[in-house]
């Protein structure tokens, strides 16, 4: 993309509203717009993360073997008096009602249309196991919506559910969920620990967390910070290997990580002091077991092996996807704005051309772009009149982790230059090494 | 994918509540579910359609310069006051109130949205041409919703906004819209005829529908049926070259072809009779150039180059992504099942094991599955342990193009079968042969 053909709307001034990095910078880079309390529209640079954020969770929750499908947003109010929820939810779900005075409500998640879904379709043990999930817009009606899209109204959501004949194949569909979503983190570049939790309104017995530390996160956690270490790598997982998803499972989990929910002081003590922390964490994700709380509700049931009839057991398992962009944010920034981890940033890299309107640059620029983009790569080209100085600017902002920088001296030496966002270390080199080099760095980052 | 771990519920029975063969055939091949009037799940099959015409409408979007951003579904109530629509739209429009009573409406178009990030950050001529779009939920409260999701009330769309300086910029944007748009159906296997159309609620001078001709369309079409034969084919069009974007909106529009809004017989008299037709279509997309009605209600300006503040000029741009679905069974089905064109399909092939259980014939169908997706394609395998004849029908409803038969007797001569939906033909060759027939089918289907 060239920047001058962009809609890349960077501000100058920190807005005034937002107070939270993720929030000021997500402003400041031109990636949202708030249209009302807690309701943001994404622009292109924002959508962008969005959209790759999303396609890692669908390429790992389809690794894992769970399908695909999509709910709409709107629910009759119907399906949650069966459960037994529409009353207990209070004035966080937002209640609408048609033109012919039904009732209906905006998802606030999706239990009871899954499980409709399940009974309509379903009748048999032979259809067993089977995971649905979808990614879709939600909206929970916060009294105070505040910190940009970490606590917004209108949010998007991963949330999938298994369907299982027995509580031993149930618990099954939540490791491989746990492995699944590690998985997802790491991708991102995201260190998200897994930390056991309290169920809440879902319900369910058991039931984990996934937290990024940040110091602005809005829980209190306990951990051995060995935890922080741990790394699924480019293991391939076996999703149908109960023993190896387990394994995993237990690597992840066997050293203390609470919130403050579940924290447990004396079993905290036992952690040797040196690796005993205390922080903050943003929970990006959540998985439960809640067996047939509602299947039985609402009557979804199969037929065994036997004969006999019974409730399937369930789960229900969640990723924040577009609070996530926030958490990537507040994990991943300085001074100068944000930097992406490579799996999720908006553009491979960025081209700043120190000297617009020189023949010589520009068409270094021009082969530099189309080089990057043969490549499969999708680059972003500040081709706009500016000084170089806001032209780095920009690029710090928006976080791109690599810029090639082509200024008629380099040229000169028949070199431009490639600086890490991260390491802010600069490196020159033909145009070609560092299209190589780009296109190498993005083939070991899946 | 394997069927036997597929969530595929297809129905015996035909539905009643189903008038039309598209809405019948979406509900028999469990593409959907109905979970309140006018407002539908999409199971997994569905979901995979709907996400391939998505990925169809955006690449064709961004070949055309378009920039995609995302709006929220919710918009506050306060937008529409300032264009004047809030109380001009009637009860079509969900209003909607939240927690503090304040006024919302779930968006059915987002002309005032988009107008109001244009407003909040482009201030310069030099920031245009702009085009903006995204696809997202909108909802329209239909007092009697039909026919599945031809006309539900959540439906997905894209719309698209252009932002130009002068009228002559604004109208190159909808010849852009309208050639991008030709390409974007004739990808999807669908001849969509641009046809002059009258303005509704939108506003605006000039707007063409682009409607699909089906028995079931809602609109009476009169046109000159040499238009169904033009067609784009492969073009490389530079949507920057004014004249050559013109000159295909000329190509395409130069045939009688209207809706019954703007039929004039007198015109159609002169179409020489033996190509004179009066059909039913069903509109896919509509484009509109409306000048400044909401730049000027709303304040959306830009400085010029001489100083002087003027409003943009606007243009909106929709296609019925969901709908599409409904339009193209319509238009590509038969009395077994859909036809998918390859464009959209869901698979690009099935395979039937005939003798599920039998070693030889099942490691043919597994070395065949892997081959398939060893090419970058997306098979279909039925593994259950069905008879062949409900394997063929389950095959011939969901509407997979292309369908390669694995049988011992087959395999004791070397061959599998690969027959076509379409046409009904099949031949027999090696699996090998079968599987680079397929890969050259989907590579000259881009």
């Amino acid at each position: 993309m060239r920047l001058s053909r962009y809609f890349l709307p960077v501000l100058k001034e920190n807005p005034a509203e937002a107070q939270i990095v993720s929030h000021r910078y997500m402003l400041r880079a031109g990636m949202i717009k708030q249209q009302a309390a807690g309701i943001y529209s994404w622009l292109p640079l924002g959508y962008k993360v969005l959209k790759r954020i999303e396609q890692i969770v669908h390429e790992e929750q389809i690794r894992a073997g769970h399908i695909p499908l999509l709910m709409p947003t709107l629910q009759p109010a119907d399906l949650w008096r069966e459960s037994g929820r529409y009353d207990d939810y209070g004035q966080e779900m937002l209640r609408i009602k048609d033109r012919h005075e039904r009732d209906m409500l905006y998802g606030p998640t999706n239990e009871e249309m899954i499980t409709d879904i399940f009974r309509s379709h379903v009748n048999s043990y032979k259809d067993l196991p089977l995971t649905l999930y979808h990614i879709q817009w939600k909206f929970r009606d916060e009294v105070r919506p505040r910190f940009g899209v970490m606590r917004g109204r209108e949010f998007l959501m991963k949330d999938g559910y298994n369907f299982d004949l027995t509580k031993e194949d149930a618990l099954h569909a939540y490791n491989r969920h746990m492995v699944s979503y590690l998985r997802t983190y790491e991708r991102m570049g995201l260190t998200a620990i897994p930390m056991r939790a309290a169920s809440g309104p879902i319900g369910g017995d058991n039931t984990h967390e996934f937290l990024v530390l940040a110091s602005t996160g809005e829980s209190e956690v306990f951990y051995d910070d060995r935890v922080t270490e741990l790394k699924l790598g480019t293991r391939d997982v076996d999703y149908d290997n109960r023993a190896e998803v387990l394994g995993i499972c237990d690597e992840f989990t066997s050293l203390y990580a609470r919130t403050d929910e579940t924290h447990d002081a004396a079993v905290f003590e036992q952690v040797p002091e040196a690796h005993r922390k205390v922080g903050r964490g943003i929970e990006v994700g959540q998985i439960f077991y809640f067996g047939t709380k509602y299947s039985e509700s609402m009557g979804a049931t199969v037929v065994t092996a036997d004969g006999s009839r019974v409730p399937v057991e369930m789960g229900s398992h969640g990723i924040g996807v577009s609070r996530l962009l926030g958490a990537l944010i507040e994990a991943n920034h300085d001074d100068k704005g944000i930097i992406w981890p490579e799996g999720v940033t908006p553009f491979h890299c960025g081209i700043v051309n120190l000297k617009q309107g020189d023949a010589a640059t520009d068409a270094a620029c021009e082969g530099l772009y189309k080089a990057l983009k043969a490549q499969g790569l999708d680059p972003l080209y500040d081709d706009r009149d500016e000084r170089a100085g806001a032209k780095f600017a920009t690029m710090d902002l928006i976080g791109l982790p690599w810029r090639i920088t082509v200024g008629p001296r380099g040229l000169a030496n028949g070199v431009v230059e490639l600086t890490s966002r991260r390491s802010g270390e600069s490196e020159e080199m033909s145009a070609e090494a560092a299209v190589a080099r780009i296109a190498q760095i993005y083939a070991d980052h899946p």
